[in-house]
């Protein structure tokens, strides 16, 4: 028999629904595994009058308005933050933390943007902070960051963590739709929001990048330096071209060691050969590739979102918690991910100085001297064309035509400025795209 | 500054000496996130004079030839077992958990045979015995199983577990060489043993999928009741059919629960879907599906082998280890797997009462009769065909054809029975062979 855990709840919307349910759900097995299972005792929510009935495991519930009385509370051993947003989230977990009590939260755009100063405060305090569904709450990367991974370097890792752009690039490369059709799709299946900027947009995945690459390299990552592409931009035609080389077009968050000891970041669509592991991660799936010094490269994938992914994982964060509270083992784990020497002090990138191979596609006037005009300017910025396809698209009128280049390894600062010349000549050029191709190649 | 720990170890080989040279090389990183560098201060091999240099992390090393000394020697706080073998490594193993000294062993055919009884004995003593190195070396399977799905039902998992043989496969699948081509290939890209008989004829994969079965479901799995089948009966002819009907043909390693509540387990090629996570695993390449009731569908994909990530799977478990003897908490979390209530006393099922899709193979007499004749029999026995394709191989002699017959779910016994009957007219029928098409359903 085990040491009675005592949770006190802010939020209980579909998450929180969702925890109290798996933890009566699944009492039996949690009380063998665990030797008690954890009871909701307190839940902070704006309008207690609101909350449906609960099950077995919040029977007992008390319920308050002010989520700061779960801290001071002595009948709560462990926080679960599941309300959302900066605050009052942000005020709740310093002071839970401050305190000495265990939080497991799923607050990504917190984490996102105080992560590593919650994560410094739970290591004074010796306690634990744990998020394992805030990134991705259908695959265990965080523990896999943060404990499979204790005694290696990470070199680069890559991902597919936004499920609702994934669904809407898979429709779109497999079944030819256009990016306004697969977002409709995407939300008559309850993937995408009513807004979905934030998806669409790569917001959502780069607060989870922020979250991944800090821990990866123990590295404070600041959210407005990663440079974000949303995928709005892909057009049905581009799926298909860059199938006929070989590729799928897929959104990638992605960071990655620099041969100069900086760190790389960003979130873009990109292209990936066809047959990589994240090529082939269809719909609202997620998936992230890591590659470390001594595993080499692995791969998990996983549903992305969903309320019982991400309560479950939340249910795996409190069991894994109470062990520690349990054992009197708070902050067993050290909270804060320190750095490899080689990324001691590492230094964000600048995207200009970045060289990678890329796609071009230039909707031209279509007539000659075009191509020379192209090729020139990109010479100019000592871009090297590795392949040319030019294609007019079905409903295209008479005169246009579509270039497509693919590059030799190129610095992408000289790609953006003769991406910039060329659009000058409008009388030639209607429009100019660059998307970057992943190298497979280790960094 | 943490508690400093030492280690004794037995066996000094490859992943011995991988061990020590991780410590050392990853001296600084290890110190930040653990307060220590865990050290080697003792080691036991059967010929000391034989050990060449070995670095920092083991200068002060003494040596002893009876590894059963590293028990009783107060200077060894953590026992890694890397000399594999069922003993002395079992004796050492139960003494040590018996003394509660913890472990960390690589041995998957220790654990296959007598992986329970070890687990119960830690637990009553209260110490950790961990294994991550034991199989799928760089994917964290063990970790996965035992705390991210700690309250969950898995429902059912299904891996690629030895990379010699998907080494083969591939090299079969992708370029058409015939199994003695890639299994020359894969010896001399060091992937094979010069006895191979273990990888191929699917006794490790079996070993794996014992130990992996036993902590999804917490039950006792006897290697012997594992249906074990290899990949040498598989031919390019195999492959190339198989593509033209959707499929890969790959060699896993399943365990699933049935309706009846029974475990289902076999080792076996199978033809899964071509788009599936686990077709599109390449080479050498080791991944796991796990199917649960809360996570729904996961895959973890990783280096199999290769002495650098075995080695750093049990780097990552000493790690782990000693943060558990750090604060105390040895057995954290409990080293036996406990079944849920759905699987306790579940029964191993029967082969022949699986129902599944099956790809049907007969060489036969080119004569009109002969397809009358197999589908009169497969009728009898309830065996009813999706699809059907009849083929002359470009070596064959004039007389003979391949007919290849897709089933509906069909009973697999029957299927058997149906094999041996059609069998008995050798005037026909030269060779019949089933594989199992592999569900995507949920189980």
């Amino acid at each position: 028999m085990g040491k009675k855990i005592r949770i006190g709840m802010a939020g209980c919307g579909v998450v929180g629904g969702g925890v109290i349910e798996l933890l009566s759900r699944n009492a039996g097995l949690i009380e063998r595994r665990l030797g008690t299972v954890p009871e909701v005792t307190r839940i902070a929510v704006r309008h207690p009058d609101r909350v449906r009935t609960l099950s077995e495991a919040a029977r007992n519930a008390t319920f308050t308005t002010d989520p700061l009385a779960l801290v001071d509370d002595p009948e709560v051993d462990l926080v679960v933050e599941v309300m959302g947003g900066l605050e009052p989230a942000g005020s709740l977990l310093r002071r839970a933390l401050e305190a000495g009590k265990p939080v497991v939260t799923a607050n990504k755009a917190l984490l996102a943007e105080q992560g590593t100063a919650l994560l410094d405060l739970a290591e004074q305090r010796h306690t634990d902070l744990y998020f394992e569904a805030a990134v991705a709450g259908g695959i265990p990367i965080i523990r896999v960051l943060r404990e499979g991974l204790s005694a290696d370097r990470v070199l680069r890792l890559r991902g597919i963590v936004n499920g609702t752009s994934n669904y809407i690039l898979s429709r779109m490369s497999r079944e030819g739709m256009s990016f306004e059709e697969a977002l409709t799709a995407a939300q008559a299946a309850g993937f995408a929001e009513a807004d979905p900027t934030l998806d669409v947009g790569g917001g959502d995945a780069a607060h989870k990048l922020a979250i991944l690459a800090s821990l990866a390299f123990g590295v404070h990552v600041d959210l407005s330096r990663i440079p974000t592409v949303g995928i709005t931009d892909i057009s049905a035609g581009d799926h298909d071209i860059a199938q006929g080389f070989g590729y799928v077009i897929k959104h990638l968050a992605r960071a990655a060691t620099t041969e100069s000891g900086e760190l790389e970041l960003s979130v873009e669509p990109m292209l990936v050969a066809k047959e990589s592991g994240l090529a082939n991660i269809h719909g609202a799936m997620n998936a992230i590739e890591v590659e470390s010094l001594g595993l080499g490269s692995s791969l998990l994938a996983g549903p992305g979102a969903g309320s019982l992914p991400t309560a479950m994982s939340v249910v795996s964060d409190v069991i894994d918690v109470s062990r520690n509270l349990q054992a009197g083992a708070q902050g067993r784990v050290p909270p804060r991910a320190y750095p490899t020497d080689a990324m001691e002090g590492a230094s964000i990138a600048r995207r200009d100085d970045a060289w990678a191979r890329a796609y071009l596609r230039f909707e031209v006037e279509d007539r000659p001297g075009v191509l020379g005009f192209l090729a020139t300017r990109l010479g100019e910025e000592s871009v090297s064309i590795e392949r040319m396809v030019q294609r007019r698209g079905a409903g295209d009128p008479e005169h246009r035509a579509s270039v497509v280049m693919l590059t030799h390894r190129a610095n992408l600062g000289a790609v953006t400025r003769a991406l910039r010349t060329v659009s000058e000549r409008k009388d030639l050029v209607f429009s100019a795209k660059a998307l970057r191709i992943e190298s497979s190649d280790s960094p």
